[in-house]
């Protein structure tokens, strides 16, 4: 895995993250980052049939070679809000591109909060020229910008690393946003990376594409999927002469992985009144979908996520959750550990000390779930948090 | 729809409910219910691919037209129990066959508690017979009967309703557990229906079958799907001198698919820690299933269910949990009323008074969700209840 740098912004990008009171709080809610020169862009975004307003706008447009700057808000997600929402997002997209002098079709954009409210269009357009003004190529305006974006989550999350691809440096820098056991507004998972590297548009989408697959779609929060959720890879290629092919291509690819997976995993860490992360490991399936839907389902689970909660070693709720999550195994194949412990073998339950067990799981804050199978090859890793009674209280007192 | 009556037994049976020292409290946790003569069976079950014991015995012997009796036992599911759990069910039935001087395969078997625990035999064998024992057809046994079934239920879940069928007056009386914001232990919904009309096995099963799709199918808990449900439906004949045919034998569906509806709704009614009763209409779809794909994905929104807790307007949460069922619908053929206040049609966001719809959530516990869609004329009935800081703690602070 490459390591994770001091945080710096790839070549040619500029970025700012400014107040434009969108949220009723006063905080930061708006980000914009540039670049200097078209970029290359690929995304990926919510399986939701209620998609955002700038889901659809995103959508439409990658992958793309001419992509100049993402404006990204928080406090209302521009969902369920029709037409007007979707004329919204244009305007949006317009103002900025006047500003850099480019056409609408190179921004993209993003939006975070409370569904089936329109966006206050003054406060947006004065918040794009006042990022604009205040973007910048030092890492304070990309912290800044990774803050703007957050909503219930408790701490920004970036990453960024550097290494040498086809003889030259390059950076790829990310950040993301998802409170894991998510707070009193519909959370959104957002990733937007960015690196200096050159790369064609169909390679981006790949590798973007495939880097999701085993992070940013292998964590859960409640199982509800947003109506927002977007990962954008934007690359300016100031950096390298020539778009990367071959075996540095790959490299690349591997550290857009890293970056995704590392980023994805601050999610559930960020959980909202969680006390535990949970690894979910699920192996020996038919294939990665079988594994994940598995993993999935009992990730969901809220008595497994209440029994972890609690430290209670009840592992009948994980083997009888994944018997529901519709793959037909048989009960004979299922083995099962719990931070380590062995606990039901060949589906027979195994004896072990309870109390022990129990112990383990309250002295730890990470927990580990190790389901295995005899169907296959194929494993998944999937993160989770548990269940709390503060994840209720956040979720149920605050109103609209 | 058929009246409930009061609590009568229908002809031929005798029931009974004991505590046997399966319960750690020392609580009734034994019941068992028996018939003079062989009666026709049917039943439906559990999905989930981790099966109970008894489910694996009823499935294999239903439908059945020898029936003697069922055993029922509360606080151990036997449940990813291995061979081991298949021989205690087997064991059980012996018993209980040997006092009433029939087949093991007469007896029906169910189970609920916690999971991967071996059941203790030699009180199992000593409930069969001290519950036998006092088995009676005076409503006493049968009332000791529905409360011996339950785990964390609030209340027994009983019902009982007479009509002339064919001529003769018929009775159906049944009992339920499950506590729908479910307790310590995994929960499981349990159903037994008795009558003393005569019905042929096959029609008995295409009649349990269907009343379950609109019942007991359509309620959900969080969506964890026991290991252990069962649903079985048992006919004595005494009280009609040939099986019932064409008209009486519609008129006897009716029936069951009222006692169904009755005892489901129970379960959410007695959520644990639940403060509001969630009624989700799905319309307009183009079949039942898709129908209640939407309607369960809504049910088992963890962010729904916070959000009526707190008698929070949050629709967008409703609206966005249908767009994550898997039903591909059309944003713009979606509409929603919550508590009968519109709030969004045709993909679009109207006007509402929020403080009004946040004050009626707030006085009712009874809340409608009503969504509606253009794909087709069929449409569901669904039923859940809210999630509370009450529902975690009961879940994660107990300790097995």
């Amino acid at each position: 895995m490459t390591d994770q740098a001091a945080l710096q912004l790839p070549k040619g990008f500029r970025a700012a993250g400014v107040r434009a009171g969108i949220k009723p709080s006063g905080g930061l809610d708006f980000a914009v980052v540039v670049s200097e020169n078209a970029c290359a862009a690929a995304g990926t975004f919510t399986t939701n049939r209620v998609c955002a307003a700038p889901v659809k706008w995103d959508r439409a447009l990658l992958p793309s070679a001419r992509v100049r700057g993402v404006v990204i808000n928080a406090g209302n997600a521009n969902a369920a809000t029709g037409a007007q929402g979707e004329a919204n997002v244009r305007r949006t997209a317009e103002t900025l591109a006047a500003l850099l002098n480019c056409e609408p079709e190179g921004i993209l954009v993003a939006s975070t909060g409370v569904i089936g409210h329109q966006l206050p269009m003054d406060r947006v357009e004065a918040g794009v020229a006042a990022a604009l003004a205040a973007a910048t190529a030092e890492p304070e305006g990309f912290r800044l910008a990774s803050e703007s974006i957050l909503t219930t989550d408790t701490r920004p999350k970036v990453y960024s690393t550097r290494a040498a691809l086809a003889g030259t440096e390059v950076t790829l820098t990310g950040m993301a946003k998802g409170a894991a056991m998510i707070g009193p507004r519909m959370a959104t998972m957002l990733g937007f990376l960015f690196t200096d590297a050159k790369v064609d548009p169909a390679d981006l989408q790949v590798i973007i594409r495939e880097a999701v697959e085993t992070s940013f779609n292998c964590i859960s929060v409640e199982g509800h999927t947003s109506t927002n959720d977007t990962v954008l890879l934007i690359a300016s290629g100031d950096a390298t002469p020539r778009a990367l092919k071959g075996e540095a291509l790959s490299a690349f690819a591997a550290m857009v992985k890293d970056a995704c997976d590392a980023l994805a995993r601050m999610i559930p860490e960020d959980g909202e009144g969680a006390t535990h992360v949970i690894t979910i490991d699920v192996e020996g399936c038919r294939d990665r979908e079988e594994a994940r839907t598995i993993a999935r389902t009992v990730a969901d689970s809220a008595l497994v996520k209440t029994a972890v909660h609690g430290a209670d070693p009840n592992w009948g709720r994980i083997v009888s959750a994944a018997g529901y999550s519709g793959v037909a195994f048989d009960e004979g194949e299922v083995s099962l550990w719990l931070n380590g412990f062995p606990l039901y073998r060949d589906g027979t339950p195994l004896p072990f000390d309870a109390t022990a067990v129990s112990a383990h799981l309250r002295a730890n804050r990470e927990t580990t779930i190790r389901l295995t199978f005899r169907r296959g090859d194929a494993s998944v890793r999937f993160w989770t948090s548990d269940l709390t009674a503060e994840y209720v209280r956040l979720n149920a007192d605050y109103t609209t």
